[in-house]
């Protein structure tokens, strides 16, 4: 291709990849409930005559962690379908969501596999003036989710990625894939679609992710070791209900396990050899004021810069819920909601991304390792799966300056970096191809 | 009254009474829903002629505690109607429940006020073969609604000594107000009924309360001193959100917050003086797995035999959530939901009623004392105000034996004790009027 | 006796009762330490020409709880021969404590046993003004050691009581036995006492202890089930000690175990049968501060009004230790360090002391209940032991106006009760040797 | 200096250094009271015919933190004289330790200072059959007192090394200042040491740390940022007695609040920014088992990778004390016993060491990075005092390998690294040397 001709057809759709991510932003949709944004997705491609498998297509669901249910993705579905989602296309989901487009050039080349990442956060957007989405008016009208973590703009980029790569599918060889993938958020997305065996034949799997840059200029980081290994589960304490003032020693308590607990499990959190995390991210439990709580619900997450480090505080936690429960006369389950390996890219592909990055203009700087920084994503899982039969990956961190960090209310985003991001992934699909010959 | 022949006619209305307890029993409404219930009883009374205030005419809002709003109460209204409350009553009841019908003989004698709560308790009904209603087809089927408490007797009990001193009624003195009481639970319906001003002139009140007969037989305690003292509050704990794993520093977790001080307040339970309680009824807080929670919630209550101990306790827990919110950089609020004196009757008015039931044959044993259980109930503000202008209050256990405590799950109570009930309260009216005169 | 002409005895007695009251008070000593206040007391009895076993005669050592050891043993004997103690008398102690006198009429009559202890408290005294012992200069010069529960008093009582007994020998019949016994704090000596065998034979045991008189007027109180049940035990958390900069996570946190165990364990003082009480009264744990601690030491104790709610307590707190530690990684040992039953004095014999003392001109009330407040008396164990063979027991609570609460470092009280004391034995053993005849 | 010669020499007396190293690990001293071990540097190094100044002449009293007293110094150095410290010398000492020997070439040349630390720790020595000093009849004679970090062998390092720079004087330059420093454990000698002046003037200052060597081999690593920052701090919280029977609630329970407080501090250990540590290292609270805890005594510290992450850590856990106390009703004090920065060697002369000391035949391998491991050293005040004025500073890292962790109660290692220390700072003194030239 023709890089710096490519760099201009970007630069002159750059309103549209921002209006994308401004609709998606407004439209913000939980994992697995990404119904509008899947259907937005799979009109965009249709309409550049691009085929499409989206939904069920897309997902195995025996390994879909986490999913909602049925009832709860009806709900989600009417609700898609109200903000202006193709009641056709939702119904042929079939209750899953995501998507999937390759590009077939019929000339020999490396089968490569672009990942982007579609799911909102589980938190309520910022109403500040103060907040530039609010103040603009693109703010998330959906109660309790919002794009704060920036698969919005991944979903934009994703798209016009997409267009651009199709249009110039003449001058390009071997196989692109490009996915679209549900519910990263909880690290349940990925594997879903891996046990699709989408990946089986993948040379190369990148993808990339908005970073805050430190100096304010956009940049793009290669990366090798950045992402953290992470286990994500809930646990269930059950008790037993008694009336709080005639016979507290009657009730076996569960909230009251539960607190102890969740105090009890902070002790594990040093560790020599790495860093760790432990969050215990909702909990619920009790049914009345004057009842000893029968039941707690705990949804919580280890995180560890090692696999050691974050499976030995996911064993203390478990370890310490057992005994107050035991303690308390109480039961519990655990259940596993998702798992994610260390995110290990490769050194030498990171420095050849780096390398034709370079001559991005957009980019100030580019570089090779990025600090873990305590972040997961389940691309850790695609990582693997593609490197289990000798390809290739790697992390790309797309870097621009936010106003508030990842997961915050008031997150927000330098869109600038945008184009940017579009122009990464053509350039390095250039490079790898130009190598394979 | 020809007390003798009353009670025949009392124990002809058995199965009755026990049908009308069952009604209530499948269709339990909790505290300040309970719109079928008061339909029901509206029904009821006005059909045996007699005029009834229901609804926001017997309730003064302001002191309505911890009332849910408009929107949960249309909602609960809806469902009453479907479950066949009449849907013009409900809609008199301009979203406040409770009923009061007063008899007037025209005759000189003392204002007699007689009390039955009505609501049921925030807990899921065994389903369970041994559970008798789930057994014989009368379990609750209004989820985490159960009258797990004998408010659905209490309230037949009602009817039926209304029905019957209404049909007496010449035979009588004085006046005789029946208030029919919602959101005895959680301490919050007695005061907006006294605020309405419906006790200032009553010489006497009563109510009377299902207990565990030990000794398997029925019986009828007057009682001095039985209820604790308590206040029902909430907690609302704001920290701030950030993302678990790039920056959990950045964050104030309410969830550990939370934890720390429940886990802490606990210290606070020795007392010299007597008895206290403290319960964490509910827990709730945090929006995702992978976000440092934001606010969680806590609905609670104390309870002490005096309200010294009670008061310690309360101060203690609010101490223990400030400092701790301190610490972990959080904010909180506390709202108050209920508070009860603790409940103390008449000695002599006990010792008069033990002696006129010690002639109803439904009873193997009346006595004057109840031990202090740990119960709170309302009544106390009754009795309170009463006594406040010179009145004379008594708390009435009927015994019967149970078959799981109070608000269990399986709660459930041998009903041959409930025409006992009726006998009770007619008994006791006629001999506090024979008394006066 | 001419109880009244015995009165006019002991009131000229009262400055030597006082002297001898602050004697012990100055040089208090702990449980099983107590080799001067035996010294003194077997001087003084063999002073009145009686004859007295002391130390290990008095003494079963299988049942010494929580004695000390010999090293601890030597050097407090030691001490007590520097504060004035006869060596020759510490000699023959053998390392124990305690001293009995008895009283053999030779005349037919009942067995009756009088029981006096003699320890102080592990408090260190009030050095403040405001403390009389201090500014009359009586404060304990022996470090963390005060007589903060008046067995200083009983000590001296039992001195006074035995001498006049022992006057009026020939006036009395039956056999009367006086035991001081040592280690009462901890109920721990009692036992070792029982194991001698000394009360097979006696119908009735008699012990007094020093209240707060609410009206600050002198009173008898013969009690019925004033004691609460208790057991007092140590729990030994081993873990593994490490870097706490290096390697943490090697280590098993002893200390972090202990408090979270701690602050669970408080969770279970909430019962409806009953009060209970959970004590951790010392704590110590680890060596260094940058060594993760590998052991930490609990002395503890818990108590209830019914034995029932005292062993749930002491079952949860076992429980939390156990689950706790589990989960990190450490071991633990508990190690029981006395039992004590819940105390039932007879009502029959109450009501006869009460009678016998309203005659005493000090008391100004007698009364035959005093509410459980808590408290424990390893007497418990006697009154079971006499019990067991058909005797009688009763513990009678010596009113007089405290300036502070039991075990408080400034823990003073009115000595003018002490002779009252006096009288009150010497009356009761006067009525039960007039009732045997 | 002809290295390879004196090489030779350093083989030659191996065995004398290994002698004096098990010497200093039989009576090993804890800080502040290295008395013998200070005595017998002094002989040492006056037997070489060096000049020494020690105890209260190399200390500033006023920045020796946490000095135990000159009561436990006096008993501390009666035991030393026992073990064969030279009782003149100790009397010379005034209570305090340490020495310091200068090396005036009277050549012009660089000011060096050589640190050694000398203290043990406050841990019991393991006495199991694996453990080689116990085995071999070396293990520590002193309870509670164990060199587990090394410090035997720095001290025999820094003897010898400066007995054969001395003895080879006249082949250098400038001043060398050889440092033997106490209370490096708790961080507590070194400003002590630093405000008598006697680094004012130093160009280089360089101290050494027995490090696990992962390979098995013996190395050196020159070290740039390895060290963590920290504070070392006790808490003593006060309460109220009470009798824990009697009257629970007029106490404040020290020991319950120390224990929700220390469950508490753990939630603060997470940091994106970097690692940190917290450590409660000793606890003690409480005098009696029945009294409500009066106090309670924490001896704890804070690390951290950074003095951000490690200041947030401090602040936290004196938050939730203060919180805690608050809602407890007690009352606190902390005290600072120690605050140590990050210590930061310089690079580039931390590559010229790891060059020269690669030419060491004893080293397999050198190095010029080592990885945080969470430990600190005071070293890190003497870096900072030397760079103020300009001067360089390196903390070299001697790997050897260990068979249990630092101050672990096993801790021992390979002695065959000491003769290697001793050539790597004398070869590092000539490249210093050498360079100036």
């Amino acid at each position: 291709m023709d890089l710096l001709s490519v760099y201009k057809e970007v630069d002159a759709l750059e309103s549209e990849i921002i209006e994308t991510r401004r609709d998606f932003h407004r439209y913000a949709e939980s994992a697995w409930t990404e119904f509008r944004t899947t259907s937005k997705i799979v009109e965009f491609l249709t309409a550049q005559g691009m085929k499409v498998a989206y939904g069920r297509q897309v997902i195995n669901p025996e390994y879909a962690w986490a999913w909602p249910g049925v009832e709860a993705a009806k709900k989600q579905q009417q609700r898609a379908i109200e903000q202006g989602a193709s009641a056709e296309l939702v119904e042929n989901m079939q209750y899953y969501t995501g998507a999937v487009t390759v590009i077939e050039t019929g000339r020999p080349g490396p089968v490569i596999a672009l990942r982007f990442d579609i799911d909102c956060n589980d938190v309520e957007e910022s109403k500040e003036d103060f907040h530039r989405p609010y103040k603009e008016g693109f703010c998330s009208v959906n109660a309790n989710m919002t794009h704060a973590c920036g698969h919005d703009g991944h979903s934009a980029v994703g798209m016009f990625t997409a267009a651009l790569l199709n249009k110039h599918k003449d001058e390009l060889c071997g196989t692109i894939k490009l996915l679209f993938q549900p519910a990263e958020e909880g690290d349940r997305g990925a594997v879903a679609m891996i046990k699709t065996g989408i990946l089986d034949d993948v040379d190369v799997v990148l993808s990339s992710h908005i970073f805050n840059s430190p100096n304010g200029e956009y940049g793009l980081a290669g990366t090798q070791t950045c992402l953290y290994a992470t286990t994500k589960f809930d646990i269930n304490i059950t008790g037993k209900s008694a009336h709080a003032g005639f016979a507290p020693q009657t009730g076996n308590n569960a909230i009251n396990a539960a607190c102890v607990a969740v105090a009890g499990m902070q002790s594990f959190l040093q560790d020599g050899r790495g860093s760790g995390r432990l969050n215990i991210g909702t909990i619920s439990g009790g049914s009345g004021r004057n009842v000893i709580a029968e039941s707690c619900h705990l949804r919580a997450e280890t995180r560890g810069s090692t696999t050691e480090v974050e499976q030995r505080l996911y064993k203390a936690a478990i370890d310490i819920v057992d005994g107050v429960c035991k303690a308390f006369g109480c039961s519990y389950t655990t259940e596993i909601k998702g798992i994610c390996p260390t995110g290990n890219g490769d050194l030498d592909l990171a420095e050849k991304i780096a390398k034709a990055a370079a001559k991005i203009p957009d980019f100030k700087y580019t570089q090779t390792e990025l600090a873990q920084t305590g972040g997961t994503d389940d691309f850790s899982c695609m990582m693997d799966a593609v490197r289990e039969h000798g390809g290739k990956a790697c992390y790309m961190a797309l870097m621009t300056p936010l106003k508030a960090g990842h997961h915050n209310r008031s997150f927000d985003y330098d869109e600038g970096a945008l184009k940017a991001g579009v122009k990464a992934f053509i350039t390095v699909v250039d490079m790898l191809q130009k190598e394979y010959k």
